[in-house]
């Protein structure tokens, strides 16, 4: 029993899985994690994805257990073990059929981005010149995840489509792992307009790790990005954030590819890397991987976080996003 | 609340399915019916036909329920509605990938057929000429659905395939519908051997009323099917019977088709009919339809079961055979 330690949630990692993984997210007392189980994959991939963990669940069960549920995640914090929560960082699964929204929910997916740095069919993504906003089957696809209650990712997605999806959509949605706009312009981090929209709506930001959000990327300083927090809270609420680091451990390059041009382009996109740095960004010192949550909490301590404040932001507020977000529609 | 009328469970049928059929179930005050959702169709076509159901379930919520536990047989019960339960006549949806099976228990199929008439890549169907037994993937394939709970139905099996099945399987199995061939003969209809082994290993038999099944056919009497029913108990025990119609409502004559050529064949295979009598049998004057279950517990009282016992075999076997079958192996 590890019960008075803190719940922490991690929003987002895509990490070549394995037991050591596993076992970093023990010792660091990683209570939940939502796990990018496709990028481009189709129905029948993400299929064989998920069967891959349906096999780690039963050769690893002492250490990770499925996180379909609020309540699977304060089981896995009551047995010392790590919640799995699977989610899509594309709607490629769901192909062109609104009934395998359903069908993917029942198999324990809770997240999915509505587009991925590309138009997809359902909304525009952050790369594109023209963003037109949320399609017609987008449309159909935003009542039918409110329905089973799959949340509604706009992580990877452009303005205007993020801003509709956050409009249509009749239950809260997410940003799972991007930072604030001002303070470091990319084209993953978030407009004040949208931050704002996120938090009146109930929605949550994660905050995201990944060096190109970073102010200084892979040397950003600890103390800025728990300064760039609490700015945020102002924005938004203090209900509304979490973490989201982006994590990734041990992928080989193939996989960053993989993401970036999946089977789309016939030319190398290099999406936030160059030609001359196309691999994937060097570490950050105070967060190398699962065991490193401790250093965040004890940053925004020192930004002067209370201790309630905190938890919430390691956790808690995730927790009470699932509680409301994950099952079907009152 | 009409829980002090019999549960009555039918182990199989393959209507087309209508609010019309399923008001039939309500008015025959049937509790469960395990729903043939495949004969030939592949992983993908299977998922279509259960996103077909979960619009019904949306649909029509006031007579029908997702049956995946006897507690949700019990609790349609208590709510006057009709549980349904998936399952498969073949092992196609599978196709050749063992971690489809925990992925389809994950959707709601509790049965599978090894084998449908043919030779599969898991078993052989009872009308090849030659019955290796089970194949070296069936092997595996058994202990998978042993693991997370998915029945073994040899309904279509051949003899050796079935006797291997059952010594195989470490759960017992269930032949959802057929008939003893000692009171009619047919390829579909199982030797005392198997339904003495059957009976043995604790798996359950359901009788058919498909008249290819029946002795004298459509024209099969009531009192000579309930005889049967009492002989049959005398070989394998009171406790290992119960129904499974294999009743067919409102389907055109491509349905039977579908059944017996799937994509298999160039020549028109006629299975249980013939050339000259290619369509589905006509119906039986005492069961008709789902509101004609109690016409069979009448026939049973009329025969000298009691009334426990008429329960028992109307429902109430199936029902704790549910409860010991559907979830993880323990």
């Amino acid at each position: 029993m590890t019960s008075d330690k803190p719940i922490i949630i991690d929003c987002l990692q895509y990490c070549n899985w394995s037991r050591e993984i596993f076992e970093e997210m023990k010792a660091g007392g990683v209570t939940a994690v939502h796990v990018t189980i496709c990028y481009h994959e189709q129905f029948r991939e993400t299929i064989q994805n998920m069967e891959r963990w349906n096999r780690w669940f039963q050769e690893h069960g002492d250490l990770i257990v499925p996180g379909r549920s609020a309540g699977d995640v304060r089981r896995a914090h009551e047995d010392g073990k790590t919640a799995i929560i699977f989610g899509f960082q594309n709607c490629s699964p769901m192909e062109d059929d609104i009934g395998l929204v359903e069908i993917l929910h029942q198999l324990g997916a809770r997240f999915m981005q509505l587009s991925y740095n590309n138009q997809s069919l359902l909304a525009t993504g952050c790369y594109e010149a023209e963003d037109p906003g949320i399609t017609r089957f987008g449309k159909q696809a935003i009542r039918e995840m409110n329905r089973v209650g799959m949340v509604i990712d706009m992580s990877h997605s452009a303005q205007r489509s993020t801003l509709e999806a956050i409009d249509l959509s009749e239950r809260p949605i997410a940003i799972t792992h991007a930072n604030p706009a001002f303070w470091h312009t990319a084209l993953r981090n978030k407009s004040d307009e949208v931050l704002k929209a996120l938090g009146e709506s109930g929605g949550m930001l994660g905050f995201s790790l990944y060096p190109f959000h970073l102010n200084g990327h892979s040397n950003c300083r600890l103390d800025d990005f728990c300064d760039m927090i609490a700015r945020t809270a102002d924005l938004m609420g203090l209900d509304n954030i979490g973490i989201g680091t982006d994590l990734v451990q041990g992928q080989p390059d193939s996989i960053v590819e993989w993401m970036r041009n999946g089977r789309w382009s016939l030319e190398t996109d290099y999406g936030e890397g160059s030609k001359d740095n196309a691999g994937w960004p060097g570490p950050l010192a105070w967060f190398e991987g699962n065991r490193d949550f401790g250093n965040i909490a004890e940053g925004l301590k020192a930004r002067g976080f209370t201790e309630p404040e905190v938890d919430n932001v390691m956790g808690l507020n995730w927790l009470r996003f699932f509680e409301t977000s994950f099952g079907p529609q009152d």
